[in-house]
């Protein structure tokens, strides 16, 4: 076999067998290995921003990496925005960047760059492949590193001649293994256990691991015993939620409203996150969250076991039978006549289906009103963890290839819409349940809000030419059309229902431009 | 004034009056800046690769900078491949990159990345602003280093707090002065006179600023006093060429064909190039594409003035009063019929009108019987340097807003056409005189063909899955409409002559979708 062939082979030996590729031509023997072996699922990419943004929505629901091909420096550049999203969002991820071969590097031709350099920022670990007979070690470090928890970037250079070069069988390697979560200590839960069982208000800030399964439940059980409550940073890697979980309130986006949300806590215990801290500096606002006095305890650390820090905590305050307070099912009405962020989320909230994925860059449109959805059909919630715009559109990808049974819809604003609009080719390629959810309000309308945020004052009409882009506006149908997606508008919240619901009646994948 | 008025204006200042942007939150200040000066003009795109690729563009045609306007490290991530492009042609360029506040930064917020490390890989100059004091002067040493000749690519890295910190006007600063270009050293140019005059076959390889205007000409003038040849690499950032123009033989991609052409000049001199280096390496291809025995002969260095070094070259052979031979008008009849790659290029050197600008990224349609144009009308012919696929939309974008008066045809795969279609918003919006032809033979075709180069053997069905890109094809006159950009689809080249001749007629972008 080839170093290629050994490459695909350990990918496959340890348990990563999807890859989002956007293959050029050094990746020839890498796309023949691809194509040569069939345990090995190949999705192509039209963009490499989709490939890393479709790995990072199939970690976020398999919690394992996926591969990504890219070609070579330029290749991977396109796709670090998404890479920068997974990272924020702990996804690990395998990425294979086509290089020249060593031989042809020292001439210096036109597609060189310094992709170390390029990886670095925003990779965990990069290695360069040396030659065919260590591609296999190379690899299975490289899926070793991306399954750690937190999931970790991983970065492979495959230089041409290490993947044409023949080598001998890929080298029997141990089986992947789980990733080992480290035991919080002691001395924190015993502490936070006198917090807790002062009385005095608490907010548990739940992330990563810790929003979902057994964990949440856990946690669930702890704000039953002694009252704390549950909350989330105002984003999140994926929570479950809806009825039948237990629920989290959110910390809001704008500073001042997550002031007043924050304000009466006198403790903050956070659960594999840190103190909230605002999105962005603005001149007159503090970067810190919390109120003054307000204590902040560290109960679980990024690497740790949320899930067995709360079974120690829930021993340590003797509470190990008390059951969770879990969402009550909410049936709300279809709403009717004009859209609007309420009436939307009262669509959502009647038209989501039970565990369907909810990608969430809706930003302006969905981010204050998207807790009237916290009463409908159990489901994910997914949410954009590195502020990089389009994330959605290729992270819905992945979780859609992830969880074929599923539903997926992916809430986006028309600008960020358009960063990675390439992902709805590959959801039609690949006959993905995705439904994209376009709000069409022609503007970067979270910029007009900034803008006055940031005391730039009202914008004039040369600085909002720069926000608004409605010359010309888009037209969603006709972009659905063009990648063969089919698509609806609707200007009605009935309208939006229906849409929503229909989506869900045939496989594939659809587009709703929801017009506002 | 604030530090992003005082940012605004220098640039004016020196000479910098167009920025190329996708803003965000933290760039507030500087938007309202930019909204301010009228001097300024400010384009919006809807993906950071379109800004960057246009800044080259503008590079291109205009030999100054033009400005960028990225949202942080992703932001300016999403701009790199086309940067990798224009720095690979030569392309100065300023890179404004919004940043978090420093009293912000300590607390890593979501997008808080390392800017200097994704930036420096790609820039030759990279600079945080300090203080809102010393931004002018931060400012106009990025121009200035963008303007050094080669273009250099300057990446200022603009944190919140400078932007709209207050600090005195503006200070004057010397005015902006042309670069200043190096003597070639008479010992090479005594060294090539001797050579030319052995009467050996000789091929003499221009590029960047030797492909046009004076250096070209008196590049003619030695090669009619020499009988030497005028050659130029695959790749040119950008050649006057047609009818009343020196005509350069272009070397061939292909490495046989590259060879082939090569092999029976004795002698390669170089001007602000390198001897000719294969684009990519093959397993049974070697990377240096001259013949055994061949002696390459450097002439004029990247930064030296190949027009004085050409008259220092006609002083020595004595030749001052020779004339150039410049390339006839060819009338090509209108071809009729079936498209391929001659009638498709028969096609453009009838319909090309005069002082057009042709931005070329078609790749396997177009890249073997571009020859065929050479006697059309006098036109400025514009490659891809860099390799990095998705340059020419954005380049072309950039080429139009230059030269307002000229028509611009951009040659596009329709692979490469994806990677940055996000181009046809801003040519709508700004009404720019760009006709992007769009060659649909719904394939990656290049990697088809490279395949078989590799030695990888013939793909199979699964690897081919992963080149072509049929399933969907794009409908292309549905993504124009998409973006406000009319079209026309043909299947003829009498059909695709008479689409480019109309696409002239009318100010504004059209694109042509060739069907192949």
């Amino acid at each position: 076999m080839n170093g290629a062939e050994s490459l695909v082979a350990t990918l496959i030996d340890q348990d990563v067998d999807i890859c989002f590729a956007n293959p050029g031509t050094s990746e020839m023997h890498f796309l023949a290995a691809l194509g040569e072996n069939p345990k090995m699922r190949s999705v192509l990419c039209l963009f490499e921003g989709v490939a890393t943004g479709a790995a990072d929505g199939w970690y976020r629901m398999k919690d394992k990496p996926a591969s990504t091909l890219l070609h070579l420096g330029p290749g991977l550049a396109n796709g670090l925005a998404n890479i920068h999203n997974a990272k924020r969002a702990s996804s690990g991820m395998v990425n294979i960047i086509g290089e020249h071969s060593a031989s042809h590097l020292k001439y210096d031709p036109p597609l060189t760059s310094d992709i170390e350099g390029l990886a670095r920022p925003l990779s965990h670990w990069v290695r360069r492949a040396e030659s065919a007979d260590s591609i296999a070690w190379d690899t299975a470090q490289a899926v070793a590193k991306a399954s750690e928890h937190p999931g970790q970037i991983a970065t492979l250079i495959l230089p041409g001649d290490t993947s044409w070069q023949q080598t001998g069988a890929a080298p029997v390697l141990p089986p992947p293994v789980a990733a080992k979560r480290k035991t919080p200590s002691v001395e924190r839960i015993e502490h936070v256990a006198r917090v807790l069982r002062s009385g005095e208000p608490t907010l548990i800030i739940l992330a990563n691991k810790a929003t979902r399964g057994a964990a949440l439940e856990k946690a669930g059980r702890v704000a039953a015993a002694t009252g704390a409550q549950l909350g989330s940073q105002f984003f999140t890697a994926r929570i479950e939620r809806g009825a039948g979980f237990v629920p989290i309130s959110r910390i809001p986006y704008a500073v001042p409203q997550a002031m007043a949300f924050l304000k009466d806590f006198k403790h903050i215990v956070t659960v594999e996150t840190r103190e909230p801290v605002a999105f962005f500096a603005y001149p007159d606002k503090p970067s810190l969250l919390k109120a003054e006095g307000t204590m902040v305890h560290e109960l679980v650390e990024a690497d740790e076991d949320s899930e067995l820090a709360f079974d120690m905590l829930l021993h340590a305050l003797g509470a190990t039978s008390v059951s969770a307070i879990v969402q009550p099912r909410i049936q709300t009405p279809v709403p009717t006549g004009a859209l609007n962020p309420t009436s939307i989320a009262h669509a959502l909230a009647a038209a989501l289906p039970e565990h369907c994925i909810l990608v969430d860059e809706s930003l302006t449109t969905g981010r204050e009103s998207i807790g009237l959805t916290i009463g409908a059909q159990p489901h994910d919630l997914i949410n954009n963890m590195g502020g990089s715009i389009g994330y959605s559109t290729p992270v819905a990808t992945g979780a859609a290839l992830a969880c074929p049974d599923r539903r997926v819809f992916c809430m986006v604003g028309d600008g960020s819409a358009m960063y990675t609009i390439q992902s709805l080719w590959t959801q039609a390629r690949e006959n993905l349940n995705v439904t994209t959810i376009i709000f069409a309000n022609n503007t970067y309308a979270i910029l007009k809000a900034e803008y006055a945020n940031m005391g730039a004052g009202t914008p004039g009409e040369r600085a909002l030419s720069m926000i608004d882009i409605d010359r010309p506006s888009i037209d969603w149908q006709a972009m659905a059309k063009s990648m063969g997606v089919p698509s609806v508008a609707v200007d009605t919240a009935e309208g939006f229902y229906k849409a929503m619901v229909n989506s869900a009646r045939e496989p594939g994948p659809c587009l709703i431009e929801v017009k506002l």
